[in-house]
């Protein structure tokens, strides 16, 4: 993989230019992408050419190539959202998201295959550990991009586990962000209270550099530095049993792992409160998806998959009442959370219930969908893996708007995790 | 002013149809919008092929011509969001409002004026009222047009006071709901923490009517029903002494009329918290229009008018900083909101420091920020007018979520007032 912080600091001394970042991606875009589809467009020569402006070392990004999910507007691409509907769609304008990337100096190299309107039919992107496997979904091209090393960075987004599951399978680092901490205009909706845009990166500190970079916020974290040892709770959740006997057997290995790196690691009792939770997103996100796609559904219904098409069927059944009452479960459970967390630096938790799944689904946001409804930020940190030798992700989530801390967490846990390998 | 319940009802009887609603808008479009100019774009001859359609009579909006403000996507009309920048623009799909517009019966008739982006650079719309003054902004187009009779709904946003100002400067119902209630995916955004999307039509009756049309919740108020006198706490603001002589009169003459027909008027001190949440609007508003308009402000700053250039130029130095500490500002100032309208059921304030001004501004949204922060339901209850006899509007304030409340007690003002003529 690019380490897209090596690669930063190498073009900040002089030590190569972003042109030379731009052949390693096309080296292994050249290598990989046949196998792998992670991208839904390419432009390499125009990369190149941008690649060329003057300034660009010392601009945020540092001229690094990014991918972008294909659900994020751009002028420069086509924007499909994975979908026939929106075949050859051209935007007049990038997403802001976008927009703040180019202002920083990051260049787009192309748009990132996303599942069909970032919802669950699997795309055609392959898992680069297995490409019988499924990397996951919605943001599938992202991270399969990034664990090809045919890019440094790559931006997704998350309504329900759709950063943190392909991270995970793909073996990355997926930051979800606090709530709209990187900008949402421009990007396809399916779930205004949901979609959260993202990052995918080598490590740790490189999903840390980008989202600095990008943002303009405090975000870094340096690998060399010594990080104090954060107070971590292990939190097994609601849905413990339906992990995998080998995800059960990481998130002990991480949780030990931390713990003889010097962290306080404990394990309070799993809040009621948070499972019903759980439950609330379910219904947030059925009520406002069959609203936010009320255009594809009501006049491209039959272009749809059976899988989004059945969601949206039933959706129509949610009543007002319910969406409510579960914005109320939310709201009472965020204050819950916070209260929870006085104590606690960050949850420790798996990223997904097991490794990839096969290519007939992108796998389940189980272990996701609580934290997105209650915005805190998430970090995949990768480096265990099943008896096959395949990806296990274990998650980190920190207290909203603690972006910072959430990532020295999870940057002192991902070298917990490679010392104790 | 056409009344959308009063239609709906006749067409609902079978008094009329849609296809002689269209007529009586055709009509008034015939002999006012040379003067006005509210629409951006206009397809009478495709409405009226639309008002064909077969049931439309049976759907929730009763196949009533809406006006949908220039910043929400449409397929079959441009998008030009009142700049240059995006003359021609033609997405490939509906916002998810106008979508639901459609899906509840609606025949969308045109595009409305906006000014530029939703900012504060006056468009070319005129005010009904008086064709030398200004109709308000950003919604200009939306509230001219329901004005001028030339539609029965129209939609618009407000981020710092765009639906309620126009709606009180041209005389009509503005319906800024609580943050949300209407979704905004789709349309272009100036702020998203603060976009709200918002309805227009004659009376507070017809304005609920819409409302509860489009989103399918028990909105609706009753004009001949006994509504129980609301607890009504007059708010003079911390810009009370900006607030025209008229105006003040104008405060006194709807708390006097509301308490009159019954209801309890009080009225407790200005809390500090809330002068706090008007100074965080402008940060938080700066902040996100520096994000969320990069691509315009990076690409094509020499087309933005200067007020939107210079105010971009100077939010590029609010840090972030700024911002989530006016995050935190908002947050306390909402806790603290509810709280202080325990005992009581809206606020009643004015719309806008006066009647409509000159051409040369739009007006102050100095009455409305912090609303729109505070995310609260907002309606303009017009019926009152200076000593020129132009509209002057006063507002009623409800509780987050508490809609339908706010509504009813707007009724329960409108018709307090006309009482008291």
């Amino acid at each position: 993989m690019l380490s897209a912080l090596d690669l930063a600091r190498r073009i900040e001394s002089g030590d190569t230019v972003p042109a030379a970042v731009l052949d390693l991606c096309a080296k292994a875009i050249d290598a990989r992408e046949g196998e792998i589809q992670a991208f839904a467009s390419l432009d390499l020569a125009g990369a190149r050419r941008q690649a060329e402006a003057a300034g660009l070392a010392n601009r945020p990004l540092r001229g690094l190539p990014v991918g972008v999910k294909d659900i994020f507007d751009t002028v420069d691409f086509p924007t499909e959202c994975g979908t026939p509907i929106y075949a050859g769609n051209r935007p007049r304008s990038d997403a802001a998201l976008v927009a703040l990337i180019r202002r920083a100096g990051g260049i787009v190299l192309g748009k990132t295959v996303t599942t069909e309107l970032a919802f669950l039919n699997p795309s055609k992107t392959h898992n680069p550990h297995d490409p019988s496997r499924s990397p996951g979904g919605s943001s599938a091209g992202s991270a399969a991009a990034v664990a090809a090393g045919m890019l440094p960075i790559a931006v997704g987004t998350q309504t329900g586990g759709s950063v943190i599951r392909p991270a995970a399978y793909c073996g990355v680092t997926g930051f979800k962000p606090s709530y709209r901490l990187l900008p949402t205009p421009g990007l396809k909706h399916f779930s205004v209270y949901l979609d959260t845009a993202g990052l995918f990166a080598a490590g740790v500190a490189d999903v840390a550099f980008a989202a600095a970079a990008i943002t303009g916020r405090d975000l870094r974290v340096d690998r060399r530095a010594t990080i104090a040892p954060p107070r971590i709770a292990i939190a097994r959740t609601n849905v413990w049993d339906r992990a995998s006997a080998d995800m059960q057997r990481a998130l002990d290995a991480a949780a030990k792992a931390a713990a003889a790196a010097g962290a306080h690691v404990n394990e309070p009792a799993w809040p009621a409160f948070l499972t019903d939770a759980f439950n609330a997103q379910a219904v947030i996100q059925d009520y406002e998806a069959f609203r936010t796609l009320a255009f594809e559904y009501d006049h491209h219904r039959e272009r749809l998959s059976p899988i989004l098409r059945d969601t949206l069927d039933k959706a129509a059944a949610v009543t007002a009442d319910d969406y409510d009452a579960a914005r109320r479960t939310t709201k009472r459970a965020r204050q819950a959370l916070a209260d929870h967390m006085g104590e606690i630096d960050v949850l420790l938790t798996p990223s997904a219930p097991s490794a990839a799944p096969g290519p007939d689904t992108t796998g389940p946001a189980i272990f996701n969908r609580v934290w997105t409804l209650m915005g805190t930020p998430c970090v995949n940190v990768p480096g265990l893996k099943d008896a096959s030798g395949l990806p296990l992700g274990v998650q980190i989530v920190g207290r909203f708007g603690r972006d910072h801390e959430a990532l020295l967490a999870a940057q002192f846990l991902e070298k917990a995790i490679k010392a104790a390998a």
